[in-house]
């Protein structure tokens, strides 16, 4: 018995010129009027990407996750009848931040939240500066069209996150993200990172007969402290639980991605190949060590 | 600093009219000659796939791993001066059999011993009826050439075991396997479970920056049982730290795939992807839960 979701995808540019919280509403009705039932944002979607520096002005970006400053996004999500996954840089009290998944089910009711868990730090990705990382834990969240495992971009290379989100009974995989390439990286390296991201990622659907769908920035966005600044890649995608690809926005074209995932599919995937059956839970206590030396 | 390493990989079909361990020791020469310094055979090379029936006659192919058995094949890895990854059926004691690879050392000396940890079990597989569960864990193996880290094909579906094997100072993850399709499959679902196979160990690659390579059988196998058989998939491959391939055999031809792989380079792409730098330790206690419910 096929339990279809119909799931949009934000794969767009940051534009100074518009207001991010007005993109995010126009997008939310967008999402409605095509029939979706949720609509995943893309990571930080109300700004810049601004961690490409440490500028201690930047966290004037931040807000309170309260009930009033998320009204507007509850309102519209209300009224499109839309699950929103809103990617938000949150303000928990001074001199405390985090990089926070907030999900509004379709009635307009904030259903959870999750804070970033795993943060990166690289040239042009200093989030460690901005970001204390998330103390949820990996839980899903529960909504009205099913159980979310909304995990946000760095946490797309940990398999542990995924599996953790599965073995919670999570029936899709969300991940808003910003990534993109460094323009100064020869071709072939950045072909290969692309390639990495979505391999990994694809790779934890299957490992986990789960359903995934990821929504990245795309554009290039300069950098205010002067480096090469980032191409977000795009390539934002929605694939079933042997990986397989459902639906692939392109590498520059600005997209609201539209898939239909079978729910079902997935018990039908663990059936033939039941992995959870055989983990060895007795031989993983490593797993909990930085190094084994 | 490049340090290479050049491997062959045994994609081949088996062939009731050779004897088993005289085809090992032919692949064995030919690595040699080609100059690999390393030959991954394929899971259970020393005779058919037997695990697509329950027969208590099948385990009459069990050996007891000891010297004077692994003597031809610790001989013949000593003349080619290559490492050997060999992949045996185990007779450890009566009633007690194992799925285990023999890692002999270019001299000729046995470097050390993985016994298969994930057991599968599925029409064609009956692996939980021959083969109980290893007892080695998840620990990498010494030799002249690196620190390898040996999985054995049901392995290849856990990235808790990929894992372990990097966080215990794996240099490179080895999969001897025996997987194919069900021939009454349609060829969608062919394709999804080929790609899947090939994505998730891939996607172990990415994960903890690591090469890898997967030895698989090819051709058709008759079920002694009377069921479809089994058409053993090949496409067996060699990836790089990124995941990207780096030699990739064909579908249904017999080949000693070689490929080169630059051990440092792990090194270069853990520097800019981090991942074991940013793990939630403090957070994965449930990966030891069967499930978290």
């Amino acid at each position: 018995m096929a339990r279809q979701l119909s799931i949009a995808v934000d794969q767009s540019v940051y534009d100074p010129n518009v207001k991010p919280t007005q993109q995010a509403l126009a997008q939310i009705e967008q999402a409605g009027a095509a029939g979706a039932d949720l609509l995943l944002l893309k990571e930080l979607h109300n700004g810049p990407y601004f961690c490409q520096r440490q500028s201690t002005a930047e966290f004037d970006r931040a807000t309170v996750l309260d009930q009033a400053n998320l009204q507007l996004l509850c309102d519209a999500a209300r009224k499109a009848n839309v699950v929103v996954v809103s990617s938000l840089f949150e303000r928990r009290q001074s001199g405390l931040y985090h990089n926070t998944a907030v999900v509004i089910d379709r009635d307009g009711s904030v259903a959870g939240k999750y804070r970033k868990m795993h943060i990166p730090d690289d040239p042009g990705y200093h989030e460690k500066f901005y970001f204390t990382p998330g103390d949820t834990g990996f839980r899903p969240i529960d909504t009205s069209i099913g159980r979310l495992g909304v995990l946000i971009c760095w946490d797309q290379w940990f398999p542990e996150a995924a599996r953790l989100m599965a073995l919670a009974g999570a029936e899709v995989l969300l991940y808003p993200t910003a990534i993109g390439y460094d323009p100064v990286d020869p071709e072939d390296e950045q072909s290969r990172q692309l390639q990495a991201w979505q391999t990994v990622q694809r790779g934890h659907a299957v490992a986990n007969g789960l359903p995934i769908a990821v929504a990245n920035r795309c554009g290039f966005e300069q950098d205010p402290g002067g480096s090469s600044g980032i191409e977000f890649w795009g390539h934002s995608f929605v694939c079933g639980p042997q990986g397989e690809f459902l639906a692939h926005a392109e590498h520059n074209k600005p997209e609201l991605l539209l898939a239909q995932i079978d729910l079902e599919r997935s018990e039908s995937v663990r059936r033939i190949w039941p992995f959870l059956r055989d983990r060895r839970i007795d031989q993983y206590g490593d797993l909990l060590k930085r190094s084994i030396d």
